[in-house]
Parts: structure tokens; C-alpha cells; sequence
């Protein structure tokens, strides 16, 4: 039996990142198809952050991408966002969109790259400072593409120094998170292929590098719950980038592509303690809207993550390690696939009504007129899309 | 015992295409990193494919991409290529790039996006008859990233009818190559995602409708090989889109994955008569150097598939097909691993020397001076990139 | 809207046939497990499918495997099958398990092991006639573990005429299913290696050969669902073995591994009308309950088709089609997605108690004392397992 | 340049070790093929692997398997293999062929069976003790078949404690050597799926403490020569089980699928000096020669090893550093490329010649008549293969 009340609690304080850049065109190497109504700085992309936030309840903060979010005045933009409701979320620098990280950014061969590289990763601890973010999110898109073409050792060394660098200025209460990536856009070798050479660089570091796991970022067959469960009892699980894919990292709708993997990812943290503030574990979102309208695709992605863990939150933990212990194999099995078959969704419609929500948030959004407002307000000007 | 004379008049007369694109700024969604001295517009693309052909030898045609190549006078486009010793290969419309096409193009929902498709499909046909292409190749971005976005069924009608329409205008020697792809653009379905699907509408389709083989998408753990044989043995083998991947559709240089799928490739085409010029089949490239040096990497490839095929024209046959049907399986395996581990550099070298070219091909374009040539030339004015 | 009543009247007649092979013990290459109670020959594993049959009212066949199933009188198992109220299914020639087929069955090199072969798949044809099976299920171990250890294209020739033979053989009313794989046992070429191939030959043969789906038998990546609705709408789905797996081959209980996958096969049938007894589509299962008890496993797995099935009835086909023609991505997505989060367990509970069957099959076995008798019974004699 | 004299020097001294096992019979789940002349003890399979080093002059140990190689008196056994000019390699526990391990060796959730697998690894350090084996190979089959089967964050705990037992009963000079593998035999979760595990629980255990990598026993994609490259630099690469695979693990001979990637991980073996002894990789083959003959294809397998060693020690260092400190992407990977298509045959075939070997230890062995010999005098009595 599952406390009921106990369920509700944590869901009703659950705590979901919507990213910046999820609000903005996007789309592959093939095409960015242009939507109506997408931000057009920083500033609007918060104030869609703040509407996802108004319909779910639980995405209280945004992460932000810089130099894509670059502002003259980040207090000014902690303060714009503390207006709408929202907080600023982990900060994301990015060393891969200038001509001169060709070939890497902190593991660059040339010194002078990664000097420019690190003193951006350096620039967002200040911004971190100003805004209150608490997590720095380190992805780079690092690797090579040919056999030969630089030394795999000697990059780790330079990834080092610049990890090292970094995590000597971090602030009281900030943390760094390394994410990694099997491949994309490099092809031969990523210099953090995978949660092994995160976790690695993360001990030498100290206790607040932690991994972030990018649930895109894996080689195909890969059981993203057991690198999950591994992480969160060493307390080194940072925190997730979520999305689904088919194949690669397709930055689809988080629980669009595997549901049920999604729930498993979600009864390790309930079980492993994850969901407990003092774990520390973030749950923020990672996605890529190509062709559909980008913030109803975010409001649906925070419902997938609250379903999954609200069926997460329904497993009966103590008839599971009763079964595990007895080596019961289909019912222990049956304990899980129990919980995922029940419908949650009158559940969390109940608990949207106590929080003063509206139980259906996609039927709520569109009725809001929101869309037809920014589709109006913003025609003119650039939007800020991926790169932008 | 392989006949010498044979084989080095089956290199001599080896015709590799390069491709139009590859010449011009690519990359990932993440970066399009700009390079020094790349083409303008088609004319100079056209340029540079003379060049590697010029120290090759054996790269006589290049591929044009449509609208990306689009000239207002096709017919002076290929005359200019013949007056630089090259000739116009397949004709690749491209049917992504538009923003009507964020839902697909001949499979798109809508009647008036498939027809504009087709228009274009169509237009690229009378191209084709102005420059003498004989080949229309044909990749499709169309799919669905999401389950329901949209009918498989009648998706695949749609491209049936688009097919359909497309063959019935072929003219006298042309023919239609329709190549499949697993995945990206789209990451739910694609609507040719594989060879089967590709056969299956050949062979609605008629004789001249064949199969092409991008070397490059294919799930992890296909057998390209058998692919090859397969649609060989059946004269549906139209020919190859060929670069190398270690994870996705990488397109790096082909051979610099894996240079022994390569040799097994040109393997079964050299032991299915595939380099007969009966056999129709078209040996193209389709990659992308992102990072290196654009006319260096496609001569580089260019010889990459000269040195497999002469690998493969050196596996003895006869010995082969004896251990075969005795079932001696590791002496049949040496046979093939024999001829892959003989260095065929020198072979390659002299054979150069009697078509009146320079041995070392990368040496002697680097000697050329062509680079600093058009560094200098082409300083000024939009590079003509991917989806320029 | 879905139509209750017709939902309702699907799934009371839905016919998912267990395999008398999941029965006996099985395991990998590293250990097989034995198990207590399993079936010591062809009767008892019918004895068993008559009781995974009584439980859930839904498995009224049982397939064969020959000669894992061997008896000298085939009529008097078929009336023992009959007397415990179920049927004999596909008929499943083992053309691997002998020291002559080292290097293949009907694609060996030496034509006196294709002749032996090919005359144990002819027997399969007349155990058909006894038994009253309609579907002569063909699966090929055959294939190369190295380069060049055979011809490919010949292997193919040898498969055809085979296949050809066999279908010459086929009586009224039978079938040829034409299964493919991947990889295992084979390493480097397996002869029928996916669909493509299998529709291929089933297309030369005539309309009575179908493909079999295996759906642990493809490469990662594969939209499993594409090519089940691509071979309904072209009337070459024969059926279904169903299984799960997260890696490779694993032949878990189907929808252990991916649910939402399962349901969107569901998805396809249903839509394209494959659960129409015309459409011909055979629903069979293919598992090895390796470290699990066997009969409440098979119990499980044919309750989990069930549910995919029922949950695939209720996607509002209306409101998908309309939301697709209008390119309405989230929507239209949505419909499934609603369609798979409803609890279908009350639906099928009352499903069962109108036919007079326990609501928890599983429940209801394990209270029967089967297992209990089965065990003592079965104690002396050795166990009839894989391969035995 | 590279220096000729080192180069034969590191060749005349290298060291591969061939598994007792190899020489066994073998099979994949669907069938153990029989071959003539296998050994029927663990004294035939140590003449065997003699055979093999008298050809090849590079393979000097043999690695057992415990208890497929179990005797009463393992001194005797390890005279017998010095009689014949080798020494014993690794010892390599087997807890995974008792019916107890069905849900696991020492992560079982029963106490009482992590206790007896734990005192069998200890039982092998006995005979580590008794042969002169410095290395203790440990591979774990234990994993889950499903999802919530039992808690993996126990299991790893249940691990650490054995890894942790078995670490200080180490005498002086014998090492510990963790092996991960993604999947197989269990299909859900493995214990220890990927290096990065294995890693983690090194460095908690201590520096005696080493991964050992499988080539077979990666995820799609995975690059195998960065994981080398990483270990190495951290004194953590403890050596590797060669193999090759086209799919999963399918433990063909070493080299067979991609002798270009076997090339690529012994050029990170080179440049990070893990050819010098001090370094402490061990080259070991774990291979399955279930349709080729086992001795011959075990001389294949150390000369494919040896042949891909030659070519890295051919790799021009001083060149490649100076192309990557510029940034030479095409230049660099030259230096790669050249190394490997040079043919290194005659080198080997000179230097086995000045080792008093036959230049062609293939058809030396062949002319041998120990086959013939074997075949006669091994005909009665139970061959010892996989699992005897």
C-alpha cells in the first residue's frame, strides 16, 4: 500500500525545468522551420516559461543558454522572472556555435581556444552570481571525427584543467554539472561519450560535480535506470536533461517515444530517495520542438514527467522488495507494471483543482488565447532561435 | 590467380561521381562552420569537381542537388562542365527545404504541399533531359516524429501516386533511383526507411525504377553487403550514395570508418558483374567535411573507393568459390582477408603514371596551388552552403 | 467514439496461439535453468496450453515444433489437443539442431543437406494434414559467420528453390509464413535477415506466402509498426511471432520490455483492419521463460496482447484521421496517447466474467493447484526442453 | 619515421594469451555443433594452446576456466603446461552454471548462494596460488530478465562486498580483473553493463584492482579505443578479452568484423605505452569457433593480433603529434591510414623466420599432422566443450 497523502505532497511540490531555448525555432541539420509567435530575446522566452509554470504548477524555473539568452542586465532578467513567477534555473554555457571551436572547445589543441572557452564557462559562474542559478550545466560538444585527428588522452587533460578551472570558482550552494553524449555532432569520439567519463572527471573534482543525464544522449540499449540508480547511490546524480527519442538524440517530447522507460527512470529516484530535496537531483527538460507548436509541446512534456512520477509514486515498495527477496520474478515484475497500468490522470486532475489549477492544462492554454496573442505581438522582429 | 590486365582496365575506367553539395559549407544543427574558398554558385562547384577529377581520374561527373544548384540556363551549366572534362550526373531534387514541407512533401497530408512536391520533382526530370543527366535520385525527408501524427498507409499511397507520376515521365535512358533512410529528418517514421520499402515500389514501379544505397543510413548492425548482393542478383541495385558513419548518417568520408566494410562491399559488386556498365549501377558520394578541407577530402574519398575496388578485384575467385563449396570456412575467409591486406598504393601509383597523372593525387592538388587560388578568388560573396 | 460493443466483441474473439516450445525449459548459450514441473513431451506441453487457454479464454491453439514435438501418431495428438478443447496451431520445422546443418539447412553448400532439409520441411507439410494446421511457420537459422565463407547470391538461389518447392507443396487452405532474423545463430550474413528479403521471396512465390514478424528479430532502431502496417495494406502480414527484448533476440513476455510499442503495433492492426479473421493475421507467441515459471508467464504475456489489443480499440480512429488531414501533431498524438493511458484491466475483468472466466487469470491459475500437480507428476522422466 | 629495430623488438615480445576454452566446443543457444579432435580435459586443452605458441612464438599462456578445467592437482597441471613450453594465465571463475545462479552469483538476493559463489572466487585464488596465475578474471552473468526483478542498487552493494572479500584475500603480485558486458546472459539489467562500472568499483577497491575490456561487449556504437585510451592514462586498463562481433557478442575470431577498429585500439595501445610490460595490459582472446576449427582459427586470431600491433608500431608518433598540434584533420588522419593499409606480412613472416619460426604458421600447422593425430587419438571419451 502507498500513502495516498504522501503521494500527493510530492507531487504537489514537484519541481520540473522548462529550458529557454525549448521555446525557440529549432530543427536538424536539414531544416529550422520558422513558427509564428516564438520569443524573440531572452525576456520573451521567460515570459512563455511563466505561462507553462501558470498551467502546471511545477515548472517553477527556467534554465537559461548563453550566449542565446545573452542580456545587458541579467539582475534585471532574475527580476523579470521573479515578476512572472518563475526563478532562473541552471545556466548553460555554450562553446560550440563560434567558428573558432571547429575543433573543440576547452579540448582544443590550441591554447588560445581554450582560453576563450573557459573564460565563457567562467563568465556564466558570474552570471550565476547575479541571477541566483544555482547549477551550472557544462555540455560540450567536443570530440573529433576522424581516427588520428587529435590525441584522446590529450584532450581528457585538457578537459580536465578546464573542469578543475571552473569548479575552483564555483560559489557556496552552486554546483557544476557534466553532462555527456554518445556522438553529435562529433562522429569519432565525444570527449564525454558517456556517464563513465562524466562520473570519472566528477571524483576528481569533488563532491559538487555531479552527472547529468541526458535521457538522448545513449547508445542505443543502453538501461538508462541502472546508470540512474548507480548515480543516485553514490550521490552523483545531478540531475536529468529529459526527452525522448527513436534513435538518436532526437530531442522529441519526454515520454513521447518510451513511457514505460520513463517510469522506470522515475521509480529508481522515487526508491533511491530522489526525490528528496536534499538529494539534490534537478528535473529539467531538453527538447527540441521542430514541428510542433513549442509551448503546449512543453506543457504536455511536464505532464509526462508528472504522470510518470506519479505512477512512480504509486509502486508498492514494500511488496516489491518482499518479491525481490524471495526471488519472485513475475510478481515483483507485476508490482511495477501494476503501478504503470493505473490511469493517473484523474488523480493529478484532482490535485490541479486543490492547487487552484485547472485540471486540463492543454485544454486551459488554448483556451487562454496566449498563442493568438504573441502570434500578434510578436510578428515583427527575429525570433530567437537555436543559434539565435 | 586474379588477371592483372583485367583489373587494372576495370581502374582505369572506374567512374566515381562526387556530388555538388560537398564542395560547399555543411554541418551539424548545432554549426555550419564557414571555410575558406568555397563555391559562390554551381558554376564553381562544377570547378572544383573538375579538379578532383583532374587528379584523379576517375571522377567524370558530378551530381547536382535542386534548387541548390538552380541556374537560369541548364543547358550552359553543362556545357561548361564539358569544357572542363566532366559531365553531369544524377539530378537530386530536393523536396525539405521549404517551409510547406514541415509536415512532408509527396506524403504530406495536404494535396496542395504534395503537388508543389511534384512540380518540383517533375522540373528536376526536365533538367535532366537539358543536361543529359540519365539519373533521377530521389531521397525523401518525409515522416513523422510523433505515433498518429499522421497515417502510414496512406502515406504510402501518397508516395505511390507521387512515384508513379514521376516514373510515367521518364524519358528515353533515364532512369529513377529511390534511396531509403532510417531515420533524421523525421524520428518516429520515415517513409522509406529501408531497402524493402525502396524494392517493394521499384517493382510496382517498372524496370527502370532501382534501389539506391546510402552507405550511411542503415540501422546499427545491417548488413549492407547482403543488401548489395540481394538487389544485385535482382538488377535492383541503382547504385550507392557512399560515405562512412560510425554512429548515424555520419557523412564522413567513405572508407574512414571502416574501410573492410567498404572492400566487402566492392566485393560482392565486383563478384555480381556490378562493375559492368550493363549493370547500371552508379557509384556516387554523398558526405558532408564539416571540419576538413573540402576538395582534399573528396579526392581523399574518391581514392578511398579506388583502393577497395582494386582490393576487391584481387580476391582469387576461383580459390573462393572452391573453399565455398567445400565449407572450408577459414580458408575462404583468408581469401577475402588476403586481398585486404595487400597494399594496393603501389598499383594505384603506377596506374596513375599510365593515365599521364600524378601518382600521389593529394600531393599534387596541394602543389597545385588551386586553394590559395580560389581562397583568394572567392573571398568575396555568399558561399553557396547547404540549403544556399 | 469508440463503439463499446464492438470492442468488446473483438477481444472476446481475439485468438493469441501459444508456442508448445515456451512450455519446456530453455536458457542462453551460458546455462538452461531447469525448471520443476515442465512438460516431459508433445502431450503434457498441450496439456499446458489447454490451461493457459482455460484461464484466459483467448488461446485456443497451440503451434508445434518438429521435431521438438515429434510423436508417431500426430492424428492422436491432435484429438488430444481437441479433447482439451484447443486446436493445433503453426506447424514449426527445426532445420538447426542437427550436426549437418553446421553450415545451413536449405542454403548449405552441399546439396545432400539441402535435399534433407528440404525433406523435413515436406514431412511439416503432411504433419499439416494430420493435425489440420493451416500455417507452415518457416524460420532459417541458415546464414555465414565469416566474409566470404559462402556466396550470398547463391544462398539465395538455394533458398528459393526451396521455398519454391515447398509452396508447390502447400495444400488448400495452407500457408507458407516466412520468417526473418537479424543475427543469431548466424554472425555475419543470416539468409533471411529482414522483412525485405522475406517479401521478396514471398512475392515471387505467390499470395499464400506471407511474412512473419518475430518482434525481437530487428535491428535497433526499426519502427517495427511501419512494417506491419506496410505489409497489411499490401495483404503480406501473415502474423506475429510476439516477444520482447531490450537488446537483442531476448524472447522476454511480450510488452515486458516496451508496452507503448506493443500497443502501437496494436495500433497499425487495428486500424488496417488485421483483426478481421480475412486479413489472415496469425497472433502467436514466441518467448523463453528462462528464470520465470512458465505457464503464469505465458498467462501474462497473453494478457498483455490482450490489453495492448484493447487499449488499441479504443484510439478514437475519427478524431485521429480528422486531427492528422489537419496536421495537427499534438492532437493527433494525443488520441493514442489517451488511448494507451486508460486502465483497461476493469474492462477486461468484466470481459472475463461474462465469459464465464475468472477476472485474474493469474490469480485464478495459482490458486488451481496446477503447478502443485504438475510438479509431483512430472518429477520422474526427463524434461522435453529446447532442443530436447 | 618509426624505428624499425624497436618495432621487431615489440613484435618478438609481445604476448597473447589464448583461453583454455577456445578449444572447446561451442555453440549459441540454438545448437553446439561437434567438432573432431577437441581436447577431453584441461591437460589436451593445454597441448593445444602449446600448439598454438609453437607456431606463432607469441602466445605463451593459456587462461583456464574454473571449473571447466577443474583437476585434482592444479601444480601437476601447471607442470604439464611448462612441460610444453607455457605458463598459466588467468584464472577465470565460473558462477554462472549451477542452477542456484538463476537469479545471480554474488548479488543474488539469497545470502547463502552469494556465499557459495563468493567461496568459489576464493577457491580461485587458491589456484592463482598453486599455478603462478597473477590475474584473476572475473566476469558476472548476473543481472535481471525484468524490470523490477529486484533492486539494483542492492545487487550493487551485494557486489561490492564480494569484489571487497576477494580483493583482500590478494596475495603479492596477483591483480583482480573487472569485466563489464552489456548484456547476456541477462536481458534487463547486467550487474556490471559498462566500463564505467567497472571502473567505479576498481578505484574503490584499490590500484590492484583493473577493467578488463571485452571487445564483444559494448553497446552499438560505442567507441572502444577511447574507453583504452581513458583507462590506460589512469593505470586502470587491466587488459582485454579479444574478439570480434558484428552484432552483439558474438566472440568470433579477433579481427574478423573490423580489423581497422582491432588497429585503432592497438595504436592507443602504442602512443600510451601500453605494450611496455610495466604497463600491465594483458592481451588475452575470449573467442567461440563454433563453425571453424578451433586451433587453426586460434593461430588466425594471435597473427590478426599481431598483424594489427605491427601496423600501430608502424604509426609515425612524431608526425601525427605535429598534425594534431596544427589542426591537420586530413593530414592527421593520413598518418592513420597509411600505417594500416601498409602490409605488414612480410615483415612478420621475416621476423618469425629470426624467431626460428615458420613464416606461415597457418599452413605449418597444416603440414603438422596434428590434427590428423588429435582426430585418431581424442575419437573416444567426452569432449570437454563449453560448460563440460
Amino acid at each position: 500500500m502507498t500513502d495516498q497523502r504522501a503521494v500527493r505532497e510530492a507531487l504537489r511540490t514537484q519541481h520540473i525545468e522548462t529550458p529557454s531555448w525549448a521555446y525557440g525555432n529549432s530543427g536538424t541539420r536539414f531544416k529550422v522551420f520558422a513558427q509564428e509567435g516564438v520569443p524573440r530575446d531572452a525576456y520573451e522566452k521567460i515570459d512563455d516559461a511563466a505561462v507553462v509554470h501558470r498551467y502546471t504548477g511545477v515548472a517553477p524555473t527556467v534554465a537559461l543558454h548563453i550566449p542565446w539568452d545573452r542580456v545587458t542586465d541579467y539582475g534585471d532578467l532574475a527580476r523579470h522572472a521573479r515578476e512572472r513567477g518563475i526563478g532562473i534555473g541552471a545556466i548553460n554555457p555554450n562553446v560550440f556555435q563560434e567558428d573558432e571551436y571547429r575543433l573543440g572547445s576547452v579540448c582544443n589543441p590550441d591554447p588560445a581556444v581554450r582560453r576563450k572557452a573557459l573564460d565563457h564557462l567562467l563568465e556564466c559562474v558570474d552570471i550565476m552570481d547575479v541571477t541566483g542559478s544555482a547549477d551550472l550545466s557544462l555540455w560540450f560538444a567536443d570530440g573529433t571525427n576522424y581516427p588520428g585527428q587529435d590525441s584522446i588522452a590529450d584532450r581528457q587533460e585538457r578537459l580536465s584543467e578546464a573542469l578543475r578551472a571552473v569548479y575552483d570558482r564555483l560559489g557556496d550552494g552552486q554546483r557544476m554539472l557534466v553532462e555527456y553524449k554518445l556522438f553529435e555532432p562529433a562522429f569519432y569520439t565525444m570527449d564525454v561519450p558517456d556517464w563513465g567519463t562524466s562520473y570519472a572527471h566528477c571524483v576528481d573534482l569533488g563532491p559538487r560535480a555531479k552527472v547529468l543525464v541526458d535521457t538522448g544522449h545513449h547508445a542505443p540499449g543502453t538501461n538508462i535506470e541502472f546508470i540512474v540508480a548507480f548515480l543516485l547511490a553514490r550521490s552523483r546524480l545531478g540531475g536529468f536533461h529529459f526527452n525522448s527519442r527513436f534513435y538518436a538524440d532526437d530531442d522529441l517530447m519526454v515520454g513521447a517515444a518510451d513511457p514505460y522507460q520513463l517510469f522506470r527512470i522515475m521509480v529508481e529516484i522515487v526508491l533511491g530517495g530522489g526525490l528528496e530535496p536534499a538529494a539534490g537531483v534537478a528535473f529539467m527538460l531538453d527538447q527540441c520542438h521542430n514541428i510542433e507548436p513549442k509551448i503546449p509541446a512543453l506543457i504536455r512534456s511536464v505532464l509526462n514527467v508528472q504522470e510518470a512520477t506519479a505512477k512512480a509514486l504509486l509502486v508498492d515498495a514494500a511488496a516489491l522488495r518482499g518479491f525481490q527477496r524471495e526471488g519472485d520474478v513475475l510478481s515483483a515484475n507485476a508490482v511495477l507494471t501494476d503501478a504503470f497500468a493505473t490511469d493517473v490522470r484523474p488523480l493529478l486532475a484532482e490535485l490541479r483543482e486543490d492547487m487552484g489549477l485547472d485540471p486540463d492544462p492543454i485544454a486551459a492554454y488554448r483556451r487562454s488565447g496566449h498563442f493568438e496573442r504573441i502570434r500578434a505581438e510578436r510578428a515583427d522582429g527575429a525570433a530567437a532561435g537555436w543559434g539565435a
